[in-house]
């Protein structure tokens, strides 16, 4: 190397530690490796953090020798250091502890995962919000459930395919999205974080997310939709109320806001599933001494919880036959189906396109019936048992996501987005907007890392081919399919369906 | 609002927290809500809990902007608060651990499931009663699939079925039960309660369920039935004895007792099971220092326990042949038979029919032989190999139950009924006749949900259409059928079971 | 009743507290209880721990009211206990807690199963002893496996089988067993106590079970047998060693013991397994810094073990060929093959009848290779392949035996007796000879119990219609059989062989 | 005995304790065991570690009586020993603990398996070493699965084979390997142990292994070559970078080692997989407070991590088309592609031999796409679908080796060698050269004990028949192939690859 031999001092390397002029000790040497900041394979950053200090610690491990050589002019080689100018060196505390102080909050940013933005969640939300957001019915098997069997579909990764672009974009009901992915309709936001539903809404749009509107919101929709991006998707769910009107009212309020495109009219849970965790939370913070009593004075037994009360008015009598005939006259939005859980269900939804354009496959985040199947079993029985449901409506998921792989293998297997639930409001939880968006911002990257390594390019490229489910195909149904009123049109369907 | 600008005291507003006059104050103002307390989604109990305080931190997050206004009449909104007559605001505790305090008793209606009533019940049994009630034989791997089992059994909620009337009324033998629950015959219950097995007969006849009493119940038939209702539907289980004489006797007591509506023969247990855990609890409760003896003078290795000590003098030599028609001269009740473990048993029975009338498929709560199969393996050996048993005799199942939705599993399958015994016991150990109600209005309200939110309005409506038992279903028996003695009118049944 | 109003003095009922005059208080009244103690269902001895002491409270929640009157005559009702004569009541210790004193030894007759027994085994042993018992190779896959596929064969119960008797007897080569277990060849027992496999011996002996001696035992065989019963059932295992010499002085020493009546060649363990427990309880016990050398001074890895050192010498060349017709020539005595893993040598030892009379499968208690299969998937395999084998020779099966279930199961599937070797060994351990008879006392009577409750009076009763072995039989083997230098005989077993 | 009765003094024995000259007192007589070192069973070290002491204790229990008189000369027995001379029995402490003192490090020679060495490394290296080399994708299911599928696959032990001779040795792309074993592509090793990869290359050579050297080495290819054995086998990792030119320049400085024999192109990697505690280690080490930012000031969420560092410059847009051909240009050394994860990529490589020349299937040890199959289902796939790709190239695979049995059973399969990935760099970490060393021995001794237990003399010998794959085999995938290009020239994998 051509440097002069003048020692160079400590002080003056030190000086240099921006992105103008950076410095740094190497095997006593003084490089200048400003030029280098900019294609340094593990960023720039990393470079800075030593800039103006020995890095040879840091550096020697994990690069060969002749690293600094060819990728520097000799030039930059300033000289060696003066050794008397060196700091005395500090033992480094080698092994830093990995879970070392656990109670100052971690940035957002550092939170890698959805169970990491959960648990942040839980520390700061109140015990009756937590309650109310994570409980789910009885023994959390089909909470369980919607996860796990993700987890048992593998991937089939395909190698020699340039995945150099990669679109995530979908659509839903001829609706661009930037991401495949929603907001389900999960209510009571405003316990999680004061920015609410309004709080989920700005993050969708930031993300190209489509979200739909609770009925059981903490604000009102127009709040919610105000400061709606020009492209952003929202629909907004119904509960039929048994005082009619009331529906009535509201959906005439709803329609009048271009921003919801659709109403998902809500049929998984047309009774209150048994939610004990939120059950449990108003025993714990309400009087237990005391009996809790109804409006008339009827003792109530169990804790009812915020689940509980949410169901009030609603009315459990709906039909094929009368429900959908009297929304169509009440909106002139689409109509799509939430809740659907059998193969028969989503093949007479089909059958009634196109007055229903879509169906959500969903056991409410198991918080309905316990023990129903997880939504990826539903598209499984229809991939078999009817897969021309998929190109007679639009059909999307929701329950278990917690990955992006999971994305995918719903993608696979026929939807055109997935929901999350509880992981947008963990998200508000943990941060209010910037929580969500930092939840959105984990499934879509992971979301494309996992369709470049399949080998994927776009969402329609997506297939059977890419996914292997033997392990949950052998747990789908496989009795016989049950139509009731509508057996003779679909001979086809019952003899597909094994006895 | 057309409030008056007048300031309300806070000591004012205090006044009104009754149901006649209830006020609350909400955003910084005093609010007339006693018209709304009928029509609280979340019932009136939890409005009036915040009665003649300022509610706002509660109400906020879970109301949407407007509730108020479009639920009340604006005269109802009585005017500002004055703020200087406000309490000073306590920093609330936010985040009530839910596991808080432990010691004190929880009130029978906050258990919300059959475990917690198990965990309540075993604080209270002494070591002894626990023992023989939670003890099963060997390594509890029966006791254990029971309940395992049912979990694996998927439901297939249907939508757009009106489910506003559920009726999950059901019949056995005739009688009609208004809840498909019955309680096993389990001995000794008042090691549990002193109401003892009297005590289950108030809490069936409350809930219209069927009780079965021991034959080796801690109170006489007499006793346990002496306040039956109208309605109330009764068996009596026989375990022959070698000496036939006082069995004979024993019948002649229960033919003059018109609530027992049939005698349960029992099968399962011809001799006892090998209960560690009730054992242990008498090498633990006795000297262990000198061996045990019998009555000759002859050492006993093992415990014996309770089990052991009832199983004297029951006969081990009973059969098809000879028993039923002796039972037969001694009583004109209906006869049922307990403990088929086979497809192959209940064939024969319903061979037997009308000598025999039902039923019971069960392994003795796993007490008897470990590793016996759950018995709803049995129910679906019976449903795919010889299912012409449901029209011929009445088949009821125990054995597992903890939940509403295990009930109507079986239900699904054929059963007309479904029993517990441990449920009941513990139970009655957390709190006498009203534990045992309260776990009957658990089972009968789970069940209630559960029907609904399949969409099967009654019992009859139940089908295999409704369950997934795939997992359960590869598990099941598929070798040859054994019908030793009867091989020649069976053909169909040893053709259908698979080699 | 007829009893003297004469108040009875609690001094006087203390007295009579033996089986000739046994007096108790119950419900303020005096009985003797004598005449009933031959009869009491829970024996004498619960009786007359109570005997001469209010018995009142033990004695009420177990009973139902009316039990004294009716089977005790009125004169022994002898008249009321004097109050003010009654000790103060002490405030029983209702919850004694079932782990209370875990330092005291529990004596043998209250370790109730096999896993106690070795328990207490454990805590006796020395640390290399226990090692070199409990250790199995690499990451005791097999060992873990031999007894978990036990636990998922299901039992079928019948009912209305008259099973009274119970002769749970069986054969070998000819040789009748009181009951179907025999102690496998396992070596070391000194390490365990000092009655050694002479100890094992007499316990065998009391309980009719077969005994097969090591090759490797801890005495000579003439010890071992030296006190046999006549009809005590012996046999001998040959590890073939390098030095052909040595081996055959040894048959011609067995040849003299009448008491021996097979040679048992052991073929699973041509070199040793890699027993990690056992090689690491050598690090400790001896020095760890300087390296083990063999005796040329050569460096040793690992730490070798006890197992390691008992290798030595043996040949891991035999064939089918060339070593049965050299054993022929070396003894008359039958030849018993033990370790076989596959159908295909079941199938091959079969060909080789009368040469070869019997085979044991094992997989070496797991301490052979790891991941080998448990040895009731390849009594599965013969039964499903070549059951043709069962009828040439005699098939026993050793490992994984914890339960009288688990040994029904193996004669189900067609083994005429079943091995333990851990538990022989953990059962002299825990004491000895009457150590290993309570293991086979727990063994036998577990057995018997299972016959019973499944309705089978015989050993050859026993048959695959008791059993469901659905979960094993989807994980047997199903590739193609492998035959070398047989196949064009048995053109049969390939074609069953699914490919 | 013939020896004399003068009593030996205790000191006079103690000076006999060595191979020349070995003594122990026995039953309280002096024998001289000098003879018997060379041919004790358990190896001369036991016997020197008692010489000149007592040894009654230690030899009692594992010594059948007579066996000191059938191996030595009656003129070994020196006489007794005068008890007077001995030392005061110091009480042994019989059960030292296993666990005893963990703070000391183990030798090297006493670490029994893969897992004992990662456990050692793990003391030894920095947290962020540890973190690099530990991590793998998302919620590390395939890391898991790699390794859980071959406890899943059982063997089949073959009895009477003659297995006194044992080759390990395999063959890949010609060249001779010692044992089946090679060193796959690990980046980074100098952050384990200053030895780096050549540390790793040293111990290659000593135990006849392969190594991959890493595109990502911390040596340069020169350095870890530069003492290569005249028949040790080395490939080069190829990751192309967008900017080819590089690439080339590498290529071309590549083609110069001789000692280089193949080039690896690797595939499973166009992205890199999100390495949650490799990036978790980032955030902990640096700063947290401040967002990271790349060299263009954008913020970096998420931690980034070695794993993201190292990508920089891959590129993403390889294909069978353009890659293949251009890489033909720079190179004469053959051509593997690694990263294989489905039988169709096999397929598709195979049909590109001789350009081509092998395979290596991989997921990359977890650490690319979460839920990729484990390289053993692919090689499933290949062997149920188009195992005619066996004969058209060599096929061999990484990921989850931790035992001889994994190694036997991937062979059996039709894999030509197996790989260790993080099984080296631990064994670096936990003692450099020797520590690969001992990684190595420990893999090959076992796959010898695995070979001669199953009975099989060479690797050609290993076959479908050793192994039960059931298990696994029902998790395969089953859907259609996917040959996108080809389809016309493959019907026959189309048809055999079921719907």
């Amino acid at each position: 190397m051509a440097a002069s031999e003048r020692l160079i001092d400590a002080a003056e390397v030190a000086k240099h530690n921006t992105t103008e002029s950076c410095w740094a000790i190497l095997y006593g040497q003084v490089w200048d490796v400003t030029d280098f900041l900019p294609e340094h394979p593990g960023g720039a950053n990393i470079v800075l953090k030593l800039a103006g200090k020995d890095a040879t610690e840091e550096y020697d491990p994990v690069h060969p020798p002749g690293t600094l050589e060819e990728n520097l002019d000799p030039s930059k080689c300033l000289g060696p250091i003066d050794p008397k100018s060196l700091p005395e060196p500090v033992q480094a505390a080698k092994n830093i502890g990995l879970e070392a102080d656990d109670s100052r909050p971690v940035p957002l940013a550092n939170l890698l995962n959805l169970d990491e933005i959960e648990a942040a969640a839980t520390k700061k939300l109140s015990k009756k919000g937590w309650a109310y957001y994570y409980s789910a019915s009885d023994d959390l098997q089909s909470k369980h459930l919607n996860n796990t069997v993700y987890r048992s579909i593998l991937l089939r990764p395909r190698v020699f395919v340039d995945c150099k672009e990669c679109d995530q974009s979908t659509t839903f009901l001829g609706h661009k999205l930037d991401t495949p992915i929603y907001v389900s309709p999960a209510a009571m936001a405003r316990l999680a974080h004061p920015d609410g539903e309004w709080g989920i809404a700005q993050a969708c749009k930031n993300y190209g997310a489509m979200q739909i509107i609770s009925n059981n919101a903490s604000m009102t929709p127009e709040q919610i939709v105000q400061d709606a991006g020009p492209n952003q998707v929202f629909g907004w769910q119904l509960y039929v109320q048994t005082e009619r009107k009331k529906s009535e009212d509201y959906l005439a309020r709803i329609n009048k806001l271009d921003a919801i495109k659709f109403i998902c009219l809500t049929l998984d849970a047309p009774v209150p599933g048994k939610r004990e965790d939120d059950e449990r939370s108003k025993n714990i913070t309400e009087d237990t001494d005391e009996a809790i009593k109804d409006a008339g004075g009827q003792k109530l037994k169990g804790g009812g919880g915020i689940g509980q009360s949410l169901f009030f008015g609603t009315d459990p009598s709906l039909t094929w036959k009368e429900t959908l005939p009297w929304l169509k006259k009440q909106t002139n939005k689409p109509i799509i189906l939430k809740g659907l859980q059998t193969h028969e269900d989503a093949y007479i939804a089909a059958q009634h396109a196109p007055q229903v354009q879509g169906i959500i496959l969903s056991n409410h985040g198991g918080r309905a019936l316990d023990t129903a199947p997880p939504s990826i079993h539903t598209l499984l029985e229809i991939r078999k048992y009817c897969p021309e449901v998929f190109s007679k409506i639009d059909v999307i998921i929701d329950g278990g996501i917690k990955r992006g792989t999971d994305i995918v293998k719903a993608l696979c297997l026929g939807a055109k987005a997935v929901g999350i639930g509880r992981g947008a409001l963990f998200g508000l939880g943990a941060g209010g907007i910037e929580g969500v968006e930092r939840t959105l911002e984990i499934l879509r990257d992971e979301t494309a890392t996992c369709m470049r390594l399949l080998g994927a390019k776009t969402v329609p490229e997506l297939g059977l081919h890419f996914i292997n489910t033997r392990a949950a195909d052998r747990d789908i149904y496989d009795g016989p399919a049950n139509l009731p009123g509508i057996a003779g049109a679909v001979q086809g369907l019952v003899a597909r369906a094994k006895l």
